[in-house]
């Protein structure tokens, strides 16, 4: 009895033209990624144990796929551990390895094992799956692409500057107009903490603040007090609830509440020379603008924060992120490295592209001609012709078989291909072929004997 | 203390040069799949357990990398299983998948559970990683990518033809000419071995044979008579040991050969076909060679069997190889389609164009120009400039602090980058900026308004 294949759960099946408009989204990303200056890397799909344990969590630990040791592997674990029968214990006996959980760990890891071949500022690029057991969900998949770039080793706010112009290129490119790039500062967020005397609960703070879009300033005032922050500080947070106006204006308003707060102005500085230089170079189709409730991974970032949210009309969470890390490296013993960098959430803008209908259409067009199949001496005089096409980079067919007309005119019809070319008894004698537009109708007949170029066949 | 980094052995890190020679390879080897009407699909890293295990024979199973399921995995562990205390036993008991061993099954297990989506014949590629438990050593490794092109459904030898003008567009694309196409027939071996009346000992004769190549014709000889092939037989099939002449010419002696045999005929039948069609349609800088010896993963292959060499003079095993096998799919369930299809080895491929040092210059150059940066306002000008450049399609940088000039020409020197721009307070003032070659030390000016193209640059 032959088994019924399925897949694991959180994973998924590409098929050809599910491929193709991912390979589009990624050679977009790349290409821009490319003429920004960053460069590929790409690291083992498992990494030791060690490497990955202990960087994102106790959540994190969890989430982390590990990989059973080869061989007798059960015969290491010693007689202690194993009569306890306990998972927790057990599982670093019988794992060394364990799947990539992001990739911003891994580079860490690279830079520090390669700080002698890098030329620094090392601006680098990354696009490879990553795996983590989180329960499965709409969106949410247990293998998935990351697309990350990063700078290491460069402090100047310029690569910020450079980040907003990379994030409005792909999406430009991509046809995702209006995307808005929100841009926030951890320095800002310090700061707020100080003046309204919350500074031991900015975790809490920051929290709270970050749910404002969803559930409203009374809610996450709610949320503030039950954390313990005072009624006075949450009164003196008044403004983070009421700003408005464009980013200039909103950069006003913070200035006035964090007057007193050395490391609030230095944050407000920070975001008024991103705008300043943004406005100055221009932006393509996305807007910038500040917002002072984006926390996202508080506990990483220590200066900007980026998001990216789709245009407007389109329901979905976050689209990329991103960040300065004033320590990237420091967990594998290189200190002072300072890290910025954004990823793009592959996943989610492929579901945008898609709901906008905006995927180009030629993009999943896997075949520009096929070639009909009407027998042996047909086929290979088509064949010939077909060599020759290929030759020119036309994507081209012989349909395998001299199959009924109608089961070949079929699959041509199935498979979306425009173009169809008809070679059988009688043309071979004109040494002719027919090609059909199948979109049209249209058909020509042309000589045997042609060569390129294809261009003007409308392929 | 921090750790001390590594990754787990057989495992690599690439570096921005050794990606961008790796995605060379790739990219001409996938727009070639793409001309010839494949199309792309990918498949999970990881799969159910049960469609791998048993699929790549005894060894094949241990070399399989099994993930330890999430959460309190040994509670799931009956007691009797458990206090066995084996490997054996206890591993499908704590893991439920396993990565990703080859392209084949996953594809097979793709063909059947899509198979109502599919219009049949289907032409698929597949480029991802694989993983084998192997011990590592040099060229083989725990995770490397297979390139494959299959084909589902079609039982035309018209295929074959394709798959060796594919190899031979391919690598005379990658600039390595005159590579050997290697070609045999499952059934050829099959027939050999009934004419000598071995045909019980198929594999022990053919498995002997494979090695004629490597220790001789003694050495064979000792071995099949070791394996229980009579002295008899081996006399008879003394010819293949003599074989001599072009692929026309070895077809000859082939049919004296196999006269007598049914099987044997139509093998010879079928090489003589693919000869034919090929010579007939030319082939561009590879051989393409009958070679009886040839025998490689005899058990999967019922008809056609490829493998390439690289050009002579480059001591380097098999580059790519292939065949067609009857029945790909009926293991999950779906009986009587044919398959056939080739691989391409790409770190092998990679090594041989390393060794000829056929890598195009500028695969490996990151950036084409570089801005230096001297200062605050300078270096807003130059964003100003490289924000064109790179609209322009221009890899372009601006070093991200106003370091010592000898630290960033250095900089620009180490990353081989051909160009720099300066664009300090003269020029700023002049409205201009100096460009200046590397390669020649040429300078030019410019001024700060120009507009693209930026081809007349040498870029």
């Amino acid at each position: 009895m032959p088994q019924k294949p399925s897949i694991p759960k959180g994973t998924r099946d590409f098929s050809p033209s599910e491929v193709a408009k991912r390979s589009h989204i990624v050679s977009v990303i790349k290409r821009h990624f490319e003429t920004f200056g960053f460069q590929p890397i790409e690291t083992p799909s498992f990494e030791n144990s060690e490497t990955l344990l202990g960087k994102y969590g106790e959540e994190g630990d969890r989430l982390i796929f590990k990989i059973l040791n080869s061989g007798d592997f059960i015969s290491k674990v010693d007689d202690i551990t194993y009569s306890s029968k306990n998972s927790i214990s057990l599982a670093p006996k019988i794992t060394e390895k364990a799947l990539r959980y992001d990739l911003t760990v891994p580079f860490a890891r690279y830079v520090v094992m390669h700080q002698n071949e890098i030329d620094f500022p090392f601006k680098r690029y990354q696009i490879q799956p990553v795996w983590r057991a989180d329960r499965p969900q709409k969106g949410r998949f247990r293998e998935f692409y990351q697309c990350d770039a990063d700078v290491v080793g460069a402090n100047s706010l310029l690569q910020e500057v450079e980040f907003v112009q990379l994030y409005d290129a792909v999406f430009t490119d991509l046809g995702l107009s209006g995307c808005t790039i929100k841009l926030n500062n951890r320095k800002v967020l310090s700061g707020i903490a100080e003046v309204i005397g919350a500074k031991h609960l900015l975790v809490d703070f920051t929290v709270a603040l970050d749910k404002l879009d969803k559930i409203g300033a009374i809610k996450v005032k709610e949320e503030m007090a039950a954390k313990g922050i005072s009624e006075s500080a949450i009164k003196k947070a008044a403004p983070l609830f009421e700003m408005s106006g464009n980013s200039q204006e909103q950069l006003e308003q913070l200035k006035d509440l964090l007057v007193e707060s050395e490391i609030g102005m230095k944050g407000v500085g920070e975001l008024q020379q991103i705008i300043t230089l943004i406005n100055d170079l221009g932006i393509k189709s996305s807007k910038l603008e500040v917002d002072v409730t984006l926390a996202r991974g508080l506990n990483y970032y220590t200066g900007a924060i980026f998001e990216v949210s789709a245009p407007e009309g389109v329901n979905m969470g976050s689209i990329g992120g991103g960040g300065r890390y004033d320590d990237l490296t420091g967990i594998f013993g290189l200190k002072d490295v300072s890290g910025v960098g954004i990823s793009f959430g592959l996943d989610r803008i492929y579901l945008v592209i898609e709901e906008l209908g905006l995927f180009p259409e030629e993009v999943s067009q896997s075949l520009d001609v096929l070639c009909l199949n009407f027998g042996d001496e047909e086929a290979k005089e088509a064949l010939r012709l077909i060599t020759k096409m290929r030759k020119g980079g036309v994507k081209v067919d012989l349909y395998p078989t001299a199959a009924k007309m109608q089961k070949q005119m079929k699959y041509a019809n199935k498979r979306n291909i425009p173009m169809v070319i008809f070679l059988g008894k009688e043309e071979l004698e004109r040494k002719e072929f027919v090609v059909k537009d199948m979109r049209t109708g249209e058909q020509h007949v042309a000589p045997l004997n042609i060569e390129g170029p294809w261009l003007n066949w409308n392929f």
